[in-house]
């Protein structure tokens, strides 16, 4: 059994991180952190944890996750940049669900996240999480970069176009929707269900953080000059899903078999299904799952393919996509805890 | 008091239209017909009219009809072509709702329609009700295409781009969200509660009917080459709201202020609201409202200029934009009956 | 041209007392005061009110409330009674929006708000503003205490059968439920999209504040012994609504023609809707309106009636029936700004 | 491995079945029948089960049952009474969801789903699935009728108090709210989204099928005279959950510890969860899951005990607890394939 702690768990991401853990037949918690709620019986902030998870919260106390052969941060971003360090020196792997360490130009993170980086040092160590591109890296990782939810749902969706070449990378437009769990678990009236059910908008259209996190992992996929990109996230009102609508321009001449393209891109993938041509993927199809399931059209009269591209965000936009990486690191079956079907209606 | 008819009143456009006859100051509802409920009182379908329409549904008579000043058709697409001429023959002027009337060239109508249409003659006759556009044409008509909901929003956002050459017209892109009630009432599994809630999708990728009436009314704006636009409608679980978001890559040298551009085109227009800059207009801004209200953005990084265009697609996209086409019709206020603000929360 | 003041704009109460009073045309809107968001316009705050309130938010200043001839208080508990008597000596008229005036027994709402009654000498002043009761007193009253949300549907669905002594009254139940912005607009974790959107619950089981109040309604309705009276709230997914089912035990040898004695009850009542036998009114019915909606059944094998009573919890839940009770104050026609449909879908 | 067969696998109840059992480590899924759909791959239908459910529908044919060694009937009402006999003969076992063999008064079953009963001799033999109540014969069993959804809610909420005889028992009250997911898959209007969605309704006051049902269950847990229950069903806009609040009269002298009566009565019960004094349990905490979690109030001044209880519709409501009497049935782990904890947010 691997011991494993989490940092930070009374958030979305950190429930669902502990529900993943609690079936996991090689995973044991240990412990729990939250400087908040310490003392509390995590299944009292989380009555569906009940019978499950029997630990308290506890103070985020070095010693005792010094003591898990693995640790997860689900923490505010800034946390696991000023811990991570001392753990893996005391021999503990990381996987870090914070955006610390997935930007590899430390001032560029720093200009995004308006901090100075506590660990530039590890910046370079650290990989990015995405098994679909670093699965090797990620089997011989001690610390790993879990991606963003938009990111893992906006890459994977490009992917195959970037990498064999087939579209501009002059103008791609990521036009993407999330469910409100995304913005957490803070009390604040911006997500209340008052002000935002029964609505739709766009929000951080000038830039999101999201954007240079994308924007490296669309650069890796391709030799040409650096992609530009257009971002702009949504609130849907419903509490889990993403929804990339991806555009780009085909390069004159390029016309492809656009499915058999990406069928074959992600057959041996276990968490990412192309659906049958024609198809729409809606995000009750993934919802509850770590799967990612993608369309790509080629609308009439349009310059462009259009992909689309839905995952949970709180399963392989967070805590799923965490649990299979903990699966690479030591070396577990990929799926492990992860296999189940998406849960439908 | 104008007398007017509507035909076809069950769907959700018609109670919307009769919500809003009902407290118009001008108007006398004098029948409504649908074949499907005739006999039963209007209230008896829509207890939210209770005291407030007091006729029942009639079956569709000619005669009746006849003997209203103005007739709405909140039809399916294919019934107003078939009755348009013998009313206005009688002296009855018409607002058409259905999509009937919206596209001049008969043969794209045939083909996206996938019916023969009725009238040819009359579709060069009938103006296009967007106010915005053909507000002098629209005071003399007999007979008004009222628009449909998406190409309400996707027009105005893209209106001061395109008649003042600002962007280029060879890739424009609207992503649309639209809420449920923009499918109709009618009984489909497509459309439960348990089928859309949670979720969201897109749909009509290959192609949609509001397509080629968007695409008539951007070259109307603009002097140049047919635009090419890629128009990707999605489904949000929301009864009512239309957010589309606009994509147009701006043309070199043609950096302009874009707020004030904005500002300028339709400041005298009381339907359209520009937002201040840097604002994302939710839908529920409008709710309930026939007010479009629009932000213009440029994102960082990116060659485009995104335009971020929010409507109650019953009200401004149908049943609002008929009365505020019939107003004009009659010489009235523009704004008669629609003179309230958007219920939030 | 009444000239109103509204202290406390910025919840769901004031804004949905401004959108009313936006287009109240006896009214002029002079001062809208928001000690946190003073200076700020509050169409900055709503912006579905662009162009229709101009002010900004100001300070709470006597000054200018008191050159008003009405002041609404959308305030927490707690502000009315510190402020009332001082507005009251310089000739306003008060509604008073909050539970500061509306229980009769000093010590019972000490008791059972948690503080101690700033102005225990208005409170035999005040009027109950439930027009229904107390239609008379009100249009005399200086200072009406608006009746809470839950107690405005409870009590008109019991009035009929109390004053005619027809239910046993040692034990009435009165089942409820209510949409989330009856929570207000303040950053709280537990009315977060993510934690009430797909659940339902209860809350306050064991006692909540508004039993004290509905309990003294009901024993004004009727001679016996105090009512025992078990009132359960529950939290629905969706923003605005309130549904009573009421349930009290028949006295023997009194069946009686309920729903004759509802609709002869209720037939004057311009904002009190008896539907016919065996519906089952939806909130939707009533949603923006200040339309109650009733029902009454008799189901079979079972010794109760069951009155069924919706409304919106922000319009005769709150602000309409506030506009209601400041309309019969100043001798207006009582449903003066409050005559609109429903809207609905 | 048990070879299963599912009869009628398109709806919510089949979907959720098809989900539990594609992971249940001890059955294989041998054959999924529909008229409907026969010749379409599950998976199409329904793509989140893609990779987990490979068979395509079937007509429901009586050769390919009878190979299997349990057939679940996930049917409308009327169907599994005309083929469970021939199936019994053939040696396989039944869990049948849906009414038809759960009431033991053939006429009152007849009276109550308008038909004329089919097999009434194998009513007798038919065990009812509820295992909190009824588990000895659930294992000995060749045919169980699995509880209705409202039922299985209501009657384990009420069971402590009823076994012990300390409640009146001439007027129960059971109001019960529901999610959509329980009006099933079928085309219709009133479920559509536009309808239910940002509204609330009591149905069926009048009389429900699951009265008689309920009252049987009561009627079984008690010596007294028959009970009287007055049962008021509510929608809910959410797609799962049924919340029950319970009223019952404490019988004079029978005030007990009522916290440790119902912990102890449901102690070594793997689906029922009593929840800690002063709880409000929200059906979020069990969605999912095959929990129900209970919680018993005396508010005060009131003469009832108030019962609050939880469940998933489609799991211990229906699918999840026929899981459950499967297991009961084939002498496994009475968990398997169950025991997960439910999903939240």
């Amino acid at each position: 059994m691997i011991k494993v702690g989490v940092v930070g768990g009374t958030g979305y991401t950190g429930v669902e991180l502990l529900s993943l853990l609690a079936v996991h037949p090689q995973v044991e918690v240990k412990c729990v952190t939250s400087r908040s709620e310490a003392g509390m019986p995590v299944a009292d902030l989380y009555p569906s944890l009940r019978g499950w998870i029997d630990v308290p919260f506890t103070e985020p106390d070095i010693d005792r996750l010094a003591d898990c052969d693995a640790v997860f941060f689900a923490t505010p971003n800034g946390i696991a940049m000023t811990q991570a360090q001392e753990l893996l020196d005391r021999g503990v792997r990381i996987v870090d669900l914070s955006a610390d360490f997935r930007i590899k130009n430390v001032s560029k993170w720093e200009h995004w996240y308006g901090m100075t980086h506590a660990s530039p040092a590890l910046i370079e160590e650290a990989v990015y999480g995405l098994p679909e591109m670093h699965r090797e890296q990620i089997k011989q990782a001690r610390l790993v970069a879990n991606p963003g939810c938009y990111p893992t749902a906006v890459q994977l969706g490009f992917l195959p176009l970037l990498e064999n070449g087939l579209v501009e990378t002059d103008n791609l437009i990521a036009d993407c929707k999330s469910g409100v769990s995304g913005a957490g678990r803070g009390a604040s009236v911006a997500t209340l269900f008052s002000e935002v059910s029964e609505s739709f908008k766009a929000y951080g259209v000038k830039g999101h953080r999201h954007l240079p996190e994308i924007a490296q992992g669309l650069n890796q996929m391709q030799s040409g000059p650096d992609v530009a990109l257009t971002f702009v996230p949504h609130l849907v009102p419903m509490i889990r899903g993403i929804h990339a609508t991806l555009y780009a321009r085909m390069k004159p001449g390029k016309e492809a078999d656009l499915q058999a393209l990406f069928e074959q891109r992600f057959k041996d993938e276990p968490f990412v299904d192309v659906m049958p041509a024609g198809s729409h993927p809606e995000t009750r199809w993934v919802k509850g799952s770590n799967m990612v399931r993608l369309a790509v059209h080629r609308p009439i009269d349009s310059p462009n393919v259009v992909v689309l591209a839905t995952e949970d965000n709180l399963v392989k936009g967070a805590a799923g996509q965490a649990v299979q990486n903990l699966n690479l690191m030591f070396g577990l079956e990929e799926t492990l805890g992860l296999d189940k079907p998406a849960r439908l209606p």
